[in-house]
């Protein structure tokens, strides 16, 4: 199945648009759990069990295990997921970008090794940079178009002007937005990450890409607000965003009801979510 | 030691520019080593005892470790590196970019994990993303500004209206070169990733960062040409750059000679880089 059917599949069987993201901190483990690698993946399993009827996706983030040294702990908790929630799209936050041939190995290492179903890619090095991660034919990227950080504004905010008219500008990343549509999503295979810190731009970029899946990072720690991103991500069929949250859900609880304390979390931002929904 | 002073004492000592890259693609092996991970590592460890001799560093490029799961190999190989050849710096190619606090994580996984010397990163994502790395004092990033890829152009080189004067323009890529030169490198931790592929461009960029190394991939099999980028590039020191070769080196011989081969193509390739220069 592709990569967009199974996520258009989970938002309507789960009706939620939650992207759990998993990053692991070493430091943050809760009590009880050991401080290693192994501790690591005790601490996602368990996560995502307790979150996963509330999510439409996972976003595991890899440097959290790659400064560990648990690459072997990825590669399980991503076969957790798939066998035993087979329906739940995980999303690999890696944000590779590189030239072909190197992209073809990140595209292995994503696809191949971790079994991700999508993967987070950076635009900079453009469209080659791309193309190996589309022949993964049931397998989506993300694209960073706004993030949502406040170094975001260094580049991505840049006024670019336009070939048809040099007088003209507009933003990087409505470029990004736009290339990303129009010559990388030809199968239906691009998504956009778009941060929930700027809800004005979220609107935009939905009125460029109208039917393109956004990964939305920024509520929770970093600040966004529910009911502006919902109103302004959208699709015209009531979903369409991951809106992802990590550290809120996973870090709620720090003793031995860490679990049950995400579960809560995770639900009742699901619940946010769909009021907001429900209000527009 | 910080990087930027082993880096100019290794460019004054071996009077190299030549910058030996680490691609180790399993496919590719020479006949005789093992197709696994512990090929690999054989692989990159006669490559380095072959041609450290002509280089000024070794640039591992991370991706063709993880799509083979040898994460294990690339942190021996960089160790043989530091014991056997502790003078010639490691770049670590991962082209990592996120938000600070998964930075910090990418940080570690390239300094802490893998002991690399300097770590290219991606800009795209700004100030607070790059700041991470620079907290490690002793260590360095190249980052990003104008690659040799054909898809180097779809942004890169897009257009930037100045905000002093929004009808003067120059392109993405000098955006990049000016906020790494006057924001991000006010402790000599940053060089730039410039593609041999546009000379005038690498000229362009030198201009702007007098001081700064370039690391230049794009001669080789990308077809860069190394008199017009010795000549473009050289700082005031005769020095300046890292020139990468990965292929051209590490695939010269595909038989049991093959570390041999990659001497001979080492050799060459540093004696045509510095008779450009004695040319100049």
């Amino acid at each position: 199945m592709r990569f967009i059917d199974k996520l258009r599949s989970r938002w309507r069987s789960s009706g939620s648009m939650l992207c759990v993201g998993l990053d692991p901190d070493q430091s943050r483990l809760p009590g009880g759990l050991a401080r290693e690698t192994d501790g690591i993946e005790q601490f996602c399993r368990q996560i995502v069990d307790a979150t996963a009827e509330f999510a439409c996706a996972f976003k595991p983030q890899i440097a959290y295990f790659a400064s560990a040294g648990a690459e072997a702990q990825l590669e399980a908790v991503i076969a957790h997921i798939k066998t035993r929630y087979p329906d739940i799209p995980v999303v690999l936050d890696a944000k590779r970008g590189d030239i072909g041939s190197t992209a073809a190995h990140y595209a292995t290492e994503a696809f191949g090794r971790y079994g991700a179903d999508a993967v987070t890619i950076n635009p900079y090095m453009g469209t080659d940079s791309v193309e190996p991660y589309l022949e993964w034919e049931d397998r989506g990227v993300f694209v960073l178009c706004r993030t949502s950080n406040p170094g975001g504004d260094d580049f991505q905010a840049l006024n670019v002007a336009q070939r048809d008219d040099p007088t003209a500008h507009k933003p990087l990343y409505r470029s990004v937005a736009t290339l990303a549509g129009q010559r990388w999503n030809k199968q239906e295979q691009v998504g956009l990450v778009v941060g929930a810190t700027y809800p004005d731009e979220l609107a935009e970029i939905r009125r460029l890409a109208p039917t393109m899946p956004l990964l939305v990072p920024g509520i929770g720690a970093q600040g966004g607000d529910i009911k502006a991103t919902v109103a302004a991500g959208l699709d015209n069929d009531g979903h369409g965003m991951l809106i992802n949250s990590s550290r809120a859900i996973i870090y709620a609880g720090q003793d031995a009801g860490f679990a049950q304390a995400a579960a809560r979390a995770a639900a009742a931002t699901n619940t946010a979510i769909n009021e907001a929904r429900n209000q527009r």
